[in-house]
Formats: C-alpha cells, sequence, structure tokens
C-alpha cells in the first residue's frame, strides 16, 4: 500500500462492497419509475466500470443488459446487491444471497422496526439470514447509497459532483438537499453516501471508519437520528477526528424533535446534550443549524485548522463589521488584541478615520483599490496574537458596485489571498455580500480552496469549528484518559458482599472504596450499638456530627427520622442514637438496620455533585455540574464518556453556565478547580476498575479554596457481573 | 385623502424630502468614481420626474444637465439637498440650505461624532445650522437613501426592484446585501430606505412614522446600532406595529458588538437583553440572526398572520420533519395537536405507513402525485387545532427527481395552494430543499405572493414571527398600559421631605409610599428612643422581629451592624436597639440616626426581586426577576417599558427562565402569580405617578402561595424634578 494515499490501513470489511466491482441488481425493472430501473440507468450513464447483473425472471434484458432470474443466475461473483422489493420478500432474498456469496446488500424496503413489533419481527428475520449467509446489510429503510470515486451512484442522481465530503444520513431529503445546495455552491462535491435506514446490521461506527480509511473522502459528514451503538461510535470517532475531521448534525435536540425521529427510523435519540457533549469530546464537529452542515463540512475540507480561538476581523463595512463581532463572541471565540506593530502597519496604509481596533473597519480606505484588503489580511495573519482571519464584506463587489476598472485589483487582491492561504498557518475565512452571484474574484478564491460565504452566520460556524478543532489536536497530551484504578482485596470485597446480600453499596462502604482510591472524605464509624458513642465521642472531641442510619432497606433517610445533624457530645449522640432507632423501627419495622454512620458536619462550601451511570447508548458516561436548581431546573451540567481525560475533566469544570459561582462570584472564595478536577480524574479511574459499579451519586460534594469534601456517596452495584 | 390609500393620515414632516420633487446634489461631479457624479446616473437612469440641480461652480454642464454655481442660484424651490462634500464644508452648506429654503439634506461625509470630541463639535456646528434654518437632516455619516416609487435612487444601486419592504439601516452593507438577496431570490423589492447615520436630527423614531404612513411600505425593517431616542421610538412602534409589521435586526447583543458598534456610529447600544424585551412589548418582530431579515420581512409582508403557535408540519421525508420539529420546538412553537377527523382524512389519502401524528409524514405517498401535498395541507388547515401550516421537503423537485411528467401535479399541487393561501385565515409556509434552482412550481409559488424559503431554519424564524405578530395582535385589551397611580396628600409629602433634606426615601417611607398605593407590605414601626419598645413588643405580640437602623447617611445597613434578625420579647428588643446604636455610631460617627425600624420576620417563601430605573434611552424600565444567583449570575430577568399592560406583567413573569420555580418544581408549593401580576402593575402605576421617583428596588419580595411579602424597599429620589 502506498501510504501517500491514505493515513489509515484499509482494514474496513465494508470496503468490498461500498466499492463493489460487481453489482446486482434484485427487481431490476423496465418501467422507468421503478428504483430498479433508475439504478441500473445510475451506473451506466455515469460508466461504472464493473459488472452490472439486473435480477428479473420476467424480462430478458433492461437498457441493453441481460437479466438473470436469480442471484444463483448470475455467471460471476457479486459484491453488491441492491434490493428493490417489498419487505416481506426480503428475508428469502438474503438466504439466496447467503449462499451466492453476496458481500454487502441495499434494502430499500421500509416496513420494518419503525412500523411496530410486527416490523421488528421481520427486521430479525431479515438479519438472522444475513448473519447466517455471511452477508453484509445497509438498510433497511434506506434511500440507498453512492460512491461517485467509484462511478456507482445507485440514487441514479443528476449533477451531483465528485468531491471531498463523505455523507451518511438518516435523512434522503437532507442529501437530496446538500447536493442542490452544492451544486449551487459550484466547488464542493462528495465522495460516498449511505443512508444507514435502520442500522440493523451496519452502524453509525462501521460507516465512520469507513469514510476515515477511504482516501476519497477528506470529512466525513453525519446526519444522525440516534446511535445503536454510542459507545464503539465515540472510539471510532477518537480515532478518526486524529487524521481527518468528522461534522455530526444530531436531531432530536428538543423532545418534540427526538419522538419525530422515533416515528422516523426507530431510532432512541438520547439526551440531545449528552450526545452532544460526548461527540464533541472525541473531537467531533457539532453543528446545531441544518443550513451550517455543508458550510462547515467545506469550510473543514478546504482550511487549516485555527490554532486557536483570536479572531481577525478586517472589513470594509462598520455594521457587518459589528454583526460579526456579535456573532463571534455568541460562538465562543475571540476578537484578537492586535500588537501595536500590526496596527501602525494598518494605519500606515489606511485613512485616518479607519478603525485600527479589531474588528478593523477600513472605512472607505479600500474603495479605489480593493487588493488593500488582502494586504491587511496578510498584516493581521502575521500578528501573533491573531489564530484565523475574518474577511468581512463586499469584496469581489468592488467592480459591480463601484467601478468596472476595479476589477483589476480585485484579482490581483484574490491571488494574494491565495498566496496568503497557502503560506500561512492561519486560515482564512470569507465572507461577502456579493457571493450569491458569484462574481469572478470569488469564483478564482473558490476554485483555489478558498471557500467563500455568502452568510455572516455561516462563516462564523466554519470559524468555530476550525478553532475547535486546532485546539482539539493541540493538545493531545492531555487527553491521555484517566488509567483505571487498581482495585484491593478489600475493595473487592465490598463489591462480594453487596453481590451476596442483593444490595447496593452502604455509604460508609462506598465512602471506603472513594478514600482507598484517594478521594477526600471525611473520617467516619460506623456504630453498631449505643455503647460505643462514648468513645466516638471521644474521638471525634468537640467538632459537631452527623448521624446517618445505615440499612440497605430504608433508601431515604431522612423520610425515616434516619438522619440527626449538629450533635455535640456524648448525650447529644446516645439521644440521637435511640431517636433514629426508634422512628426507624416505627417507619420500616421489616427494616435490616446495620448500624448508624457518625460523621464530622462539614464547613459550608460550594455544593457540587458528580453522577455516574452507564447509559444504554454510550457507555458509563460521567455528569457534573452544581447542585440543587442547577441541576434540577436549569439542566446546566456537563457530560463526558469515562474514561476522561485530563483535558475533559477541567472542561466540564470550565463549560458550565455556573462556573462563575466557582470562580468566586457574588463575593464567596474560588473554589479550588484543580482538587475538583483531580476528584473527576480519580472517579472516573474508580468506575473504570469496577464493572460491578452500575451508578455512583457524590451528592452534594462541597467545594472548598482549599479541596472538597465528599457529604454523601451512594454506589449502585450490578448483581449480574 | 384617499382612505383606501394608507391606513394612517400623513402627517410626517419627512414625507416633504424623502418623496422629494427636486433634488440638488452639491458636490455634483462629471468625474464618473465620485458620488456627485453616480447620484445623477441614478436619478436620471431610473427616470426621476422631479426637477435635478446639479451644484459645481466649475463645470458648467453634467450629464446634460446644467450646473448652477451654488445653492442660491438655483432657479426653483429645493426639497431635498444630497450633500457629497467633505466634513468641514458641511456647516457653512446648511446655512446656505436654509437661506434658500431646502428642507431636507442628506449629509454623507464621515468624520463628526464618532471619530472623537472634535468631530462631535464640529456635527453640532452642523446641527445648529441647521436648526437655524428650519433643515432637517439625513446622517451624516450615512450611506444615503432611495425612494425606488418616487424613483429618487440617491445610491444609484443598480438592479434593485421596488417593492413593499421600507428600509432603514446604519449599515450601508447590510442594505447591499439585503439588494444582492432580493435580487437572488427574484420576487422582493424595496420601497424607501434610508441610512440615519448618526443621527444628529433624524432619529429611528421620525423614519419608523415615516414607514409607518408610506403607502409604498408593507413592512418597515430596521438594522439598529443604538436608538438616540428609545422611548420615542418605542411609541412610534407601538402605533405603527397596530396596522402593519416592524422588523427590526438589532447589533451588539455582546460586549464585544457594542463596542464595534460605537465605533462604527457613536451609538450607545444599551442592553440588548433589555431592548429585545421592550421592542417585543411594542410588537415589533426582533430577529436574531442577520440571514433571517430578507426571509422574515417578506414573510410578514406576504402571509397571514397566524392565531397562534400551533404548527402542522406535512413533510415528504421524516428527517426534515424531524429537523423542523426540533427548530419549531426552539423556536417557542408547538406541533399542533391534530384532531381525530384530520386523522382519518389525511389517512384516507395516504400510504398506510405514513405518519399522520403532526409531524405527518406521507413516506412516500405523494411520489407519483405531488398535488396530494396541496391536498394534505388544506386538510391539516381545517382543523381548529392548527394556527398555521408548515409544508417540508421537496415540493418543486418531483419532475427533477422522480420523472419529467409530474410536473403538471406540481403545477396543479401549486394552484391549489395558492387557491388555500387565499382562502384560509391561516398562514402556508413553505420549504422546499429545490428552492436554490427555483423550478417551475416554486416561481409560480413566489409570483402568487407565496413565498418559497431555501432553509428550515428562516422558515421557521417567519412562522414564529407570524405567531407572534397573529398574538399580539389578538390581545389589544390585555395591553391597555396601567393607569398611573393617584398620589395623595401624605405620599407627596415623603417627595418633599426628601428633596428638602436632599436624601432618598426612608425604608419606612418607601415602604408607607408602596401601602398607600395598594401593595402588601407587613406592619413595621419606627422607634426614635428604646422606651417605646415596651410598647413595640405588645403590639407585635411572640412573633419574631427585625430590627433595622434609620439613617440617610448608612447606606449598607448590615456592614454598620444596623440589622438584627429574629428578635422576641421586650429584652432582646432593647439589647439589639443598644447595639445597632453603638454600633452604628461606631461605624460612622458623623451619622444622624432618625431611629429603627421593627417589623415581624417574613416567613419562608420564594426570593423575587422588582427594580425600576429611567434608563437614559428608553425611559423608566421595570425589572423582574427570582433573588440572588437569577439576577446576579444568570442574568435570567425580564424587562418592560413602564407604564405596564396586564399582558404585560403576566408575561414578564412567564418569561424568566425560572418560571419553574414559581410553578412548584423541587416539591415546593407554586407561587400565586396573579398576586405577583398585581404587584408588578401597581409598581407600573406608582411610578408613572411620581417623576421624582428615580430609581425603585424591591429586593426581596418573598412570593407565597397566597400573595408576597416585600421585605426591603428602596426609593431613590431626584432631587431636580
Amino acid at each position: 500500500m502506498n501510504p501517500t494515499e491514505t493515513q489509515l490501513p484499509m482494514r474496513s470489511p465494508l470496503h468490498d462492497f461500498l466499492a463493489p466491482d460487481s453489482i446486482a441488481i434484485v427487481g431490476a425493472s423496465a418501467d422507468p419509475t421503478k428504483r430498479g430501473y433508475k439504478a441500473m440507468v445510475g451506473l451506466i450513464k455515469d460508466g461504472y466500470k464493473g459488472a452490472i447483473y439486473p435480477i428479473n425472471p420476467k424480462v430478458d434484458m433492461i437498457l441493453g443488459v441481460s437479466t438473470c432470474a436469480s442471484l444463483a443466475d448470475v455467471p460471476g461473483p457479486i459484491d453488491l446487491a441492491l434490493i428493490c422489493t417489498p419487505a416481506a420478500t426480503v428475508p428469502g432474498l438474503l438466504v439466496e444471497c447467503g449462499k451466492k456469496g453476496v458481500k454487502g446488500a441495499v434494502i430499500l424496503a421500509s416496513g420494518f422496526r419503525e412500523t411496530g413489533p410486527e416490523g421488528l419481527k421481520l427486521e430479525q428475520q431479515v438479519l438472522d439470514a444475513a448473519r447466517a449467509g455471511g452477508v453484509r446489510i445497509i438498510g433497511p429503510n434506506t434511500s440507498g447509497m453512492f460512491n461517485l470515486h467509484k462511478k456507482v451512484n445507485l440514487l441514479a442522481l443528476a449533477n451531483v459532483k465528485a468531491g471531498d465530503i463523505g455523507f451518511i444520513s438518516q435523512s434522503g431529503n437532507m442529501l437530496l438537499s446538500l447536493v442542490l445546495e452544492a451544486e449551487h455552491n459550484g466547488q464542493v462535491g462528495f465522495s460516498t453516501y449511505v443512508g444507514p435506514g435502520n442500522q440493523t446490521d451496519i452502524g453509525f461506527n462501521d460507516y465512520l471508519r469507513y469514510l476515515g480509511e477511504d482516501p476519497d473522502t477528506k470529512v466525513a459528514t453525519l446526519y444522525v437520528e440516534g446511535f445503536r451503538d454510542g459507545e464503539r461510535f465515540l472510539q471510532a470517532a477518537r480515532e478518526i477526528t486524529a487524521v481527518k475531521p468528522v461534522v455530526v448534525y444530531k436531531s432530536g435536540s428538543t423532545e418534540q424533535g427526538a419522538k419525530a425521529a422515533s416515528s422516523h427510523t426507530g431510532a432512541l435519540a438520547g439526551s440531545y446534550a449528552m450526545t452532544v457533549d460526548l461527540l464533541r469530546q472525541v473531537g467531533v464537529s457539532v453543528v446545531h443549524d441544518s443550513d451550517d452542515v455543508l458550510p462547515v463540512a467545506e469550510g473543514l475540507g478546504l482550511l487549516q485548522k485555527a490554532p486557536g480561538k483570536r479572531v481577525a476581523v478586517v472589513s470594509d463595512g462598520g455594521g457587518q463589521a459589528t454583526i460579526a463581532s456579535d456573532r463571534l463572541a455568541e460562538a465562543g471565540l475571540e476578537l484578537a488584541v492586535l500588537s501595536d506593530t500590526t496596527r501602525r502597519r494598518l494605519g500606515e496604509i489606511l485613512f485616518p478615520q479607519a478603525s485600527l481596533v479589531n474588528p478593523v473597519d477600513v472605512a472607505g480606505s479600500t474603495d479605489a483599490n480593493p487588493a488593500l484588503l488582502a494586504t491587511c489580511m496578510e498584516i493581521v495573519a502575521e500578528d501573533e496574537n491573531v489564530d484565523a482571519v475574518f474577511l468581512v464584506g463586499m469584496f469581489g463587489g468592488y467592480s459591480i458596485r463601484f467601478a468596472e476598472d476595479l476589477l483589476g485589483g480585485e484579482m490581483r487582491g484574490a491571488e494574494s489571498m491565495i498566496e496568503l492561504g497557502r503560506r500561512s498557518t492561519k486560515p482564512l475565512v470569507i465572507y461577502s455580500l456579493y457571493a450569491p452571484i458569484k462574481p469572478p474574484a470569488l469564483r478564482r478564491l473558490h476554485e483555489a480552496g478558498l471557500p467563500v460565504y455568502a452568510s455572516i452566520e455561516h462563516a462564523v460556524s466554519v470559524l468555530r469549528a476550525l478553532g475547535e478543532r486546532g485546539i482539539y489536536l493541540r493538545d493531545a497530551e492531555g487527553r491521555a484518559p484517566a488509567p483505571a484504578a487498581r482495585p484491593t482485596a478489600e475493595t473487592e470485597a465490598l463489591f462480594v458482599a453487596a453481590k451476596n446480600e442483593e444490595r447496593d453499596l452502604f455509604e460508609f462502604e462506598a465512602k471506603a472504596l472513594l478514600r482507598a482510591h484517594g478521594v477526600q472524605v471525611a473520617p467516619e464509624i460506623v456504630v453498631h450499638d449505643a455503647d460505643e458513642l462514648a468513645e466516638v465521642a471521644r474521638q471525634f472531641g468537640d467538632q459537631a456530627l452527623v448521624m446517618k442510619v445505615v440499612s440497605k432497606d430504608i433508601l431515604h433517610k431522612s423520610d425515616a427520622g434516619g438522619v440527626k445533624l449538629n450533635l455535640r457530645g456524648e448525650a447529644a449522640l446516645r439521644n440521637a442514637y435511640d431517636q433514629i432507632m426508634s422512628s426507624c423501627r416505627a417507619f420500616l419495622p421489616s427494616a435490616t438496620i446495620r448500624g448508624v454512620l457518625v460523621t464530622p458536619m462539614a464547613r459550608k462550601g460550594t455544593e457540587v455533585i458528580i453522577g455516574v451511570s452507564r447509559d444504554p447508548i454510550f457507555g458509563p458516561v460521567m455528569m457534573f455540574g452544581l447542585g440543587g436548581i442547577f441541576v434540577e431546573i436549569l439542566e446546566d451540567v456537563a457530560f463526558r464518556a469515562i474514561p476522561l481525560s485530563r483535558h475533559d475533566a477541567r472542561s466540564m469544570v470550565e463549560q458550565i453556565k455556573a462556573r462563575k459561582i466557582l470562580e468566586g462570584a457574588r463575593g464567596e472564595a474560588a473554589v479550588d478547580k484543580d482538587a475538583l478536577v483531580d476528584l473527576l480524574l480519580k472517579v472516573s479511574s474508580i468506575v473504570a476498575a469496577y464493572p460491578a459499579l452500575a451508578e455512583l451519586d457524590l451528592n452534594p460534594i462541597l467545594a472548598y479554596d482549599d479541596g472538597y469534601a465528599v457529604v454523601d456517596a451512594r454506589v449502585i452495584v450490578n448483581w449480574a457481573i
């Protein structure tokens, strides 16, 4: 293999049939309105080089190609079968495919999982037949696929240009929409498209890996209604984003969108906020507006990633410079602070009324000399405070708006920008209000690989994706996942005991587990008899203490009267002990009470919480946020898949809106963020080490300016592991 | 005047020069690159019917028109002068304009307020000259103006189509951008454009009133960096939105955008969140993305307002139906719940696999019969649960994607949609992925006044604007402003005393003012001597009491040790009194202490706050939110201009994100929202009645399930009134 051809070794089994050398069309038809006819037209018209086998027992020839009565009659091997017949016929056809040694089958029919239990049963039959015969399945309920570089256009789409964008989409209309947009745009094209449909066999993770390996694909782009195996998808994305950009549009950002998705592809949308956090964690460029998908994919494919988030705006219109400034700030980007040298150099070539503070506003200086805009871009690109350059205004339209003889200057300016784009390590993103009519200078830019956007909003989405990708790739070291903790005989025994007794860990056990792995937990004593309280009182001295009942049968301790606060001295402890015992026994006479836990009251701090659960789609996921209303009402939380890297842990703390509170808003001391980061990493290591740990809740944790205290800890145990 | 011509009486003085019968061009030039030449080309080429007077002492004739050496030499009257000369010449020219009786002058030059103190001085000279001579000023620092229906195109823009959209923009590039977009769109056109520039004389309020009266303008659209007289603008908008839509794009949504705006037009951007709230209060359609401006303006001009927010989606692609559902929910719109009848009727014409639950997904039913989409739209439009119909998918492209002979069905479908659009009281909003290539059925729709959008996001922004406008207009009664309260001799005396002593109201006075106007305030007693405490203790019985110092010199009572909580019985009161006196005297020996206020501790409740200030741009504005972090960290507050209507007060309470807490999240009782609405209206009435009330703060108010308690009240007095 030639290492210049691709950056990853070719190993995806999907290659066998997504770049097929022979194709059978089951349900090939002489009726021009049928898919079985159109697919053949697509293959023949585009000049597909492989073998085409139309399968139709009733017709001898279609479009000049001899048919076969069945798959068994096909004279040569078949890489890919396109099945155009109704749902009920599909299980039988898959058996035939298996016998014939077909490598992959595209199943167009709908009428499976997405329609209810009967359909789900049929889908299972299809899968069983496929597995038995060693056939891989695309779909069912798919719009089909194409591989334009291989001239396999099974959708028979007209006017779709071959190019760098691979697209996997659970919406056929979304593909059509991007194809139309690309046709209109004029430069951007596609490599491979697949509609994964119900993902019965092949899921997004497999397709992503294929696109990652495909040398014809520079950007992997996905429209996702729901993942089937999110954990594997994250793993694949982590590997692919290291070598090429991955763009995901995820639907189901609202409850009603998620419901619509489920009736469309039978997909479980999952929590949108969580999905977005996890995708970003592995370097995926997530776009929120469907209008942004193509611009962002194109920009990531053509432009340098930005080394950071500091953008220099060069503009010939103050109003649009203002709009750009607003959008950049909203996107989490910064206006670079230009150096004195840069401002001096700009001042030397611009009118006195120009604004030399970013956003740079040339204020008429370029009206008679548009090439000067390129010079301004060069100057700001050389500033070490600048990570990306954003041209905003009417470049390309000077010769239309002002005077025809400015065209020469515009073309010269375009050449300088192209040259700068090649030379500089910083991306040049260009918005022009003249983009819709494609004047010569803009056409030249685009042809040379500098995309031009007709929308400030789209251009800013591209800048954001470039900046986020640059920052993601920069910090490879900080992204090493925290290693799993090493269980000890004692900590393993905690889980064994819980499984044997079919219960979860007691609070004191959960805390012992945490403590064993280096988490800061206050000391505590579990008391089984009131007579032990004298010794407890002696040990804790004059600290205020808390007492909590220990019983697997009492889940809500406070409701049962099982918690007493602010206790000082032996008498108070004895009194509290008696009260807890009697009220818990009254609350639930059948409860087995193991004792009471005594621990010092934690001093006042900022309440934060950490939660871990094993998500059915994405596997173990950690949540972090501030306690109380922040979680319950404002849903202001951050999610990361476990294991976390140091970067992940740090970014969780930075991401939440309430971070200002952690930073000491309202006159309180700033909390020790490093200690929280360390805690998040320790919890990640613990979860990774104990498969039987099903859920974990540290709620609340009190964060201080010099560390933290875990006040309550809950560990749910999976008895089956 | 013919009442069918316009809906408002013609009374704007701007009409005299924004629809001028004669135009002088000061600085007319024979050089084709100069504005003084281009403006003449624009007038002549477009066939302007009025008189054109080029002013140039050095040239005899320009473009076949004889010049005059000066304004004084012009033979006839001049409605409008376009001044193309540099800033320094402008004051002198304005004097000449005055002498000649010129009605209005467009001043293109920059170099005024936006450049600093020297420029501001020059701008003042211009204004003085204009006022002295009775000349109105557009600009300076403006891109100019056009009135296409009058064929006055002073920008000499090519390819700009006359139409219904009036546009006032502090960005010339924004105008160019919309003109390009409109050219591309092919249907939409403009009436009058003005760049208000520095708004030295004429502000947005005046221009808005002009557009409101202009019979050629169906939609008033504004790009605003900053208002000069926001209070008048709100008044004008309130009147205009009642008869035609007003669309505003306000820049400065971020700190860095606001800074950029200020260096562009010298505008103070003001708080973005507040501005948006106040604009919405008076029925303005505020758009957030610059890409949305033209689609929303076009949609509001062409379509029926929606009677509500319940949208029915009809789609031929499940993926795009999902995207539409997400975007609708994010925009605050709802998916209508379709009636059984509607679902039955849809079921009769669609395939069994179609989804009859909104979003309706025809699932292939229309592939061979696209006109069926129009039938689906008719059926859902007849459902009384539906306020607007949203077609999503590939209509217009069936004949391209499937078979050419579907064109007939598409054209029939388009005619049915046009007919439905005329007949129904509900708007039809159409998104088609084929919109960019303008196939015949979509061209027909657009020509007949049904706009077609190429973006789901834009279409949803239009639906949102239509729904919000419909709801705004529906509830005219609930929008009556709360009348001003009637001051009494006692309440007036509070302000007189404060002014005389050059202080603000004492807390007990502020509470007395509130109480006098029906606000629920706990009883309180102000004590001037410790011996009065026996009687106080008797009166309040065994309630827990609060004691606070009363002194105009002590602003932060707690810091001075001036507040004591939870006091019971005479001894505790006496002790607290002594402590307050001694610590306040130690804190500030010079302080005059008027006494101490004693009042019962308020029972626990949900903390809310009301603040009133007199905004320099918008006048008296009320803020409402939850206390503590909600205001300080999350900035989760609502603003309304005073006087409030009942609708305003209700919507303030509904608008904040923390409303879930008011509704009883986290197991607490829901608060009495009606009582809060009543309180907001009472505060509005009070503020409207006392011009000397400069600021008011009720913080905290404790909201209960059966009312509220104002715990602390502060009134700042304007001594000058």
